[in-house]
């Protein structure tokens, strides 16, 4: 496949989304033991370049790279330059400069990905790590992978329901598209109104506001995470209320079907979005979703190089 | 010898402690130039995992399993997803499904490790990096390795004065284990009435008020670092005043034997509980200390893996 | 050459200095990909021991370093252990004592890095990253070199401008020294009087005070970087005025020679002391000296290790 850059999965097809899956899916052994594939990167610079901070991310990027063979510079741009004023650009260009040859990328500023790319060297690589609200691509391959490796190949077969603030979330976004991509059979999506997406988000979607009937007879549960900053905006009342209306129970899990399967992005809101039965249960996923992130970032990086 | 995970010396026998004391003894050489272990733990993921800053103690850490060739993943955990929420427990099973297999963990809550390891799978390593006031094995190790390197084998000949803030000292505890353990002849601790353990820590020690007394015909004196938070907390009145009464000088070495050896943990806080005289004279063993740090940690490390 | 450390420029004869940049200049291919000298410093450990933060110098040195092959070690003193009392040779001492075999230093104090030469063994290796207002010899380096490539290697024939707070800045110092050594042709200097230096700094220079003359005919501008502090201390009045009286745009840039070559030592205040369409346009050399300051940073680190 030929991929310079990961930026969105909406750029991507159905194909290159599964031949992506298969190269992660074939890379799992090694992925967390790491020692056969040192050579793929062996002398190529990978830089975690973090305009906002994710230890989780950049710690999966970090040792997929560095299970690659790859030279890893850690450069937390939260702290730094920005504050003497340099610009994105800048510091980019700086480390390109430097000889980094691929940067993954966090941003919490919407469109600042493709600055970057647009000031880059065309021989720059870029994946994207989470930008604003719009996408987190590796998330949403790895949410697939790991539903094909419980449900199958087939994603046209599966009822989906997901359910939290969607508004917000770059994750559900990301799913969103590969599910889409996939031909999955129904996406069901709950939450609170002032949660939910006023765009195009939701096409093909069927919104179902209350919980319980969400939930019933799906294949897949996908929780999100409740930022809490939700509160200080008014935009939830009282986590105590959005747990009662969207918080995922025992009780609740029931009424989907019996082998359906609980995920998460992380980190959790234990007793908010997600109880400690649930998330610990033997329904959930939530490990392997972390587990296969490994192998889908070794995935992209190897793919974007050509190695 | 099999060892899964290191959390306190007092779990070890004195065979136990002599057979990890040797292995260290045989590491110095590479310890500290790092060429010829590359391969030992070749593939092996080593998170340093702190919940509370100790840039010195993770250097060496990362140090021992950069020489012994393992991928090394720094998790700064008191700045880090605890702020979002999480849980430890979360934050180490995340880590663990991404494919680390150890974690040297650092944290300021008595139990908090145990937890871990009560919620990690069971081929996942764990070494006890400091924890609350209870234990520090790595530097109760090290210190004996020291002690032996300058004294011999024979720990029932030799006279020990621990002078200090016992109470609050993880370095202490980890200290007494291992000088019990391998049968130390005597240990006289010293120091502010407020800053003394009142548990069954100081069984089988000495108390002595006057450090004069606590230090005459020793053949090892241990100083413990004074925190200065012991100062806000009312324990201690004035660091003139500690100085004076609990202060190490030339005078009060010289009642000491002769071939007296200082040591401390580190950081000092020179002119407090040291002078830089002692500190950085013919008797201190300070920096001898930290080296050996290395190699007991390369050590640790390759015993857990069975390496 | 016999080099054991790189404090200053002004320690270095123009013979050294050639060596260095002929050793860099050699060394430029592999700086950017570092494959192929991986050999070279392996089994070594090098530590970035920086008490003020600066992740672009860091980032610079901890990829020369790693593409030849040492380990490395960040420390980060500027929220270490000297919130807890610990004096900096102690630190320094302590990272010696685990095997750290050179220092990149990086300090907010003048005279800081000799005190810690001076506690060290003398097999310890000390590079200055930039101290105080002294010095900052690899940036002064770089900056040759990537005049000489420009401009050709009798820099007899040269003119250069220095603009802008030479007072407080150690990359001016630095270049100072080694155009002097090299026999630059004229050095102009130009800025405000309050950011002038009233010590030797300009012996040999031509002060210029306005910025239009200064610039007329010379091959070379270098632009220096205003601090933002500078305002609050009152020696600058407003930025916009700075900009009309020291900042660089096409007009005056039209001034000097057609194939004047920019230089800025960055972070760039994009607006103040450079306008984008220079900092990005075809005499900009900007980029080429960050890509240098790899090469020249592998260049140091071989020679003082002898490697």
């Amino acid at each position: 496949m030929n991929l310079s850059h990961l930026v969105s999965l909406a750029d991507l097809s159905a194909g290159q989304i599964t031949e992506l899956l298969d190269c992660a899916e074939a890379l799992r052994p090694q992925a967390l033991s790491g020692s056969s594939q040192r050579a793929a990167l062996q002398g190529k610079s990978v830089c975690t370049l973090f305009f906002e901070p994710s230890t989780r991310t950049r710690s999966s990027f970090q040792l997929a790279a560095m299970r690659l063979g790859a030279d890893v510079l850690g450069f937390d741009a939260s702290h730094s330059s920005g504050s003497k004023g340099e610009t994105a650009v800048d510091t980019m260009r700086n480390l390109e400069a430097m000889g980094v040859d691929a940067f993954v990328v966090r941003t919490s500023v919407d469109g600042q990905l493709g600055d970057l790319i647009g000031a880059a060297q065309t021989s720059t690589r870029f994946i994207n790590a989470g930008d604003g609200r719009s996408n987190h691509p590796t998330q949403g391959l790895l949410d697939m992978l790991t539903i094909r490796q419980h449900k199958g190949h087939d994603f046209s077969r599966l009822k989906i329901a997901m359910v939290g603030d969607i508004r917000h979330s770059r994750v559900a976004r990301s799913d969103l598209h590969a599910l889409k991509a996939l031909g999955c059979g129904e996406i069901r999506v709950c939450g609170p109104k002032a949660l939910m997406p006023e765009d195009a988000t939701l096409d093909g979607c069927r919104s179902v506001d209350d919980f319980d009937a969400a939930i019933e007879g799906v294949d897949v549960v996908m929780m999100l995470r409740l930022q809490r900053e939700r509160m200080q905006e008014g935009l939830v009342t009282s986590l105590e209320h959005y747990h009662c209306q969207y918080g995922l129970d025992t009780r609740r899990l029931a009424l989907a079907k019996p082998d359906a399967m609980v995920m998460h992005p992380g980190p959790m809101n234990r007793g908010v979005e997600i109880t400690d039965a649930v998330a610990d249960g033997p329904q959930s996923v939530i490990m392997a979703q972390v587990s296969n992130g490994v192998a889908v970032r070794m995935a992209v990086l190897k793919t974007i190089f050509g190695a």
